[in-house]
């Protein structure tokens, strides 16, 4: 499994043409796999949630658990977090476990690639479930609900931080949200899961079409206070899941979810590679720079700058076309 | 200007070359206006406060208004609104007001650069203000926002309007945030005016490069009360907007807005320039049908997918050397 997800992450030409085959190879063995994607603030309590929840899983259900994470600082840096398989010390252990930090370097896109295709890999070798995790910062929450069955956001009891949620637009993907470290507040943690409850009921009214409460037999986001330093709570948790699943399989939702962020994501991907090859064209690099400098000082209007770099990609024949 | 601004509007390829021209040419005499967005759901008032302050600008401010409009139902029905000049009667009537519907058929973002280029025309043509009104709906207050230099939002005083507001990501483009029909009940557009403002305070934390308020001498966002109907609150209105403009112009954000804006909207074109000719290429037409639905069905993955596709419309020559 090791060596087909190093062959999935290899930016080597040749290797990308074996590695397309080996996913259509796969394909047909993936997708019964639970995919769940964990987020939340640095802090919250992820790697610990993470480690009480795979144990339980493995040890209270018999399941297989897989570990991914998209870590978008790694594609500033370069260099990606060791961090979970040292402070998930107990799961890593397991050997029904398996823990893999995120791939580094790279755009947020192409380290989503290769945690989807590591994903895949996992689902053929048998796990059945497989735990994304990133931390609440950026594009990488909305990465990682593109490639989820169900989307978890893991939140402090404190007032303000569920309107940071809103704002990022990460509480409208969630479909279920705990409230950590209960057992330092549970008051509070009472507190913020009345108000986050309501806060969604109002957001639930547009956009997410796996929460459209008009529209019947729907699911509706629920809230839940947990504690992962004790493990209290992580059965429930479990439950909601397993209530989710069960829903999401029934009404066609889950095949339907899946169905949307493929294509979703092969549109990403094409609209990066034309992003991309359009910036590498000698032509465009020629002109690209006088010309931004051009719109940037208001000489050239924006609209007349994309016209000419497009008609510089094409070529003069096609151009003239246009 | 109506015939620059028609020829600008023209779909013709020959008129298309000319249009360029025509606003290279205009391009030096612009910029001098101020470019005033306002947003707001269906209504809330936003012709009644348009008039209003429309008639204030002229008559006693002296100063000549152009009114153009982004209409996203415009993109879908194919027809425009002509309601707004029939609403705005008297300032329809004024000499020194020019009113213009919503361009009307194309996507949202053919429909902007329209809007774009007649902002072009009307300040080129001498007039001080342009206000550009979109209903808040969709993505058309994004593209608002993007070729204004001070954006507002109007609201009712209900709860639960702001946290929409929140969670559509236009409350914290708002520069200025307008409570309307604070007439019918004065303690709630008070209650409201609070509550607002203090949303905006825990969002102003991330985000928007225009109200860092840690960068120092930098706008904080103004939560006003007013009624359109009564013409009550037009006169702080224009304080507030003019307040913020000699801010921008002294710190240099609004020029620093204006570049950045001008370089987003060159760069959007071209990524709608880039799919269309992508989605047109026959060889892509050819074989989309069928990857899309290998995608949808799980038979490819979604990057092998974009990887054929990207091939297909590059060739056979040029896809061997990728
Ligand atoms: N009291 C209490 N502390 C917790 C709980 N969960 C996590 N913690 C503590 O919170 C701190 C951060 O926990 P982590 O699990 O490392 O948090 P994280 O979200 O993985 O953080 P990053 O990996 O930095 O994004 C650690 O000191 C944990 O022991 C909880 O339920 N209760
Ligand atoms: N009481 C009161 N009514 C107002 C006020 N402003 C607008 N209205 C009324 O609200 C209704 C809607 O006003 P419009 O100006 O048409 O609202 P709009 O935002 O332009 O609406 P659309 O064009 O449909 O998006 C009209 O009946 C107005 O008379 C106000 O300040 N107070
Ligand atoms: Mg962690
Ligand atoms: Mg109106």
């Amino acid at each position: 499994m090791a060596k087909a997800i190093t062959l999935l992450e290899s930016t080597r030409t040749d290797h990308r043409a074996q590695a397309d085959e080996l996913l259509t190879a796969l394909l047909p063995h993936t997708g019964r796999a639970l995919r769940l994607g964990i987020s939340g603030v640095p802090g919250v309590g992820k790697s610990t949630f993470i480690e009480a929840l795979g144990l339980y899983l493995i040890r209270e259900q018999g399941l297989k658990v897989a570990v991914l994470a998209i870590d978008p600082s790694s594609t500033v840096s370069g260099g990606s977090i060791l961090g979970d398989k040292t402070r998930m010390e107990q799961l890593s252990n397991e050997q029904d476990a398996y823990i893999r930090p995120s791939p580094s370097g790279g755009t947020l896109g192409g380290v989503a690639e290769k945690t989807r295709e590591a994903m895949l890999v996992c689902e053929a070798a048998g796990y059945d479930v497989v735990i994304v995790e990133t931390v609440g910062v950026g594009q990488s929450e909305i990465a990682v609900h593109g490639m989820t069955d169900m989307f978890c956001v893991l939140q402090l009891p404190n007032a303000g931080d569920d309107l940071q949620a809103i704002k990022k637009g990460v509480m409208e993907l969630a479909d279920l949200v705990v409230i950590n470290k209960a057992d330092i507040d549970p008051h509070a943690a009472i507190r913020a899961q009345a108000q986050i409850t309501s806060s969604l009921r109002l957001l639930a009214m547009h956009g997410n079409p796996d929460h459209d409460w008009k529209a019947g037999l729907v699911w509706r986001p629920k809230v839940i206070t947990l504690s992962a330093l004790k493990g209290e709570g992580v059965d429930e948790f479990w439950a909601v899941v397993s209530e989710f699943r069960s829903m999401q399989t029934g009404n066609g939702r889950l095949a339907a979810r899946r169905e949307r962020q493929a294509l979703a994501w092969m549109w990403e991907r094409i609209d990066f590679g034309l992003k991309q090859a359009f910036r590498q064209h000698p032509e465009v690099r020629a002109l690209l720079p006088q010309l931004q400098q051009d719109v940037a000082a208001g000489r050239i209007a924006p609209s007349t700058a994309a016209r000419s770099l497009l008609a510089a990609q094409t070529g003069p024949a096609q151009a003239a076309a246009n």
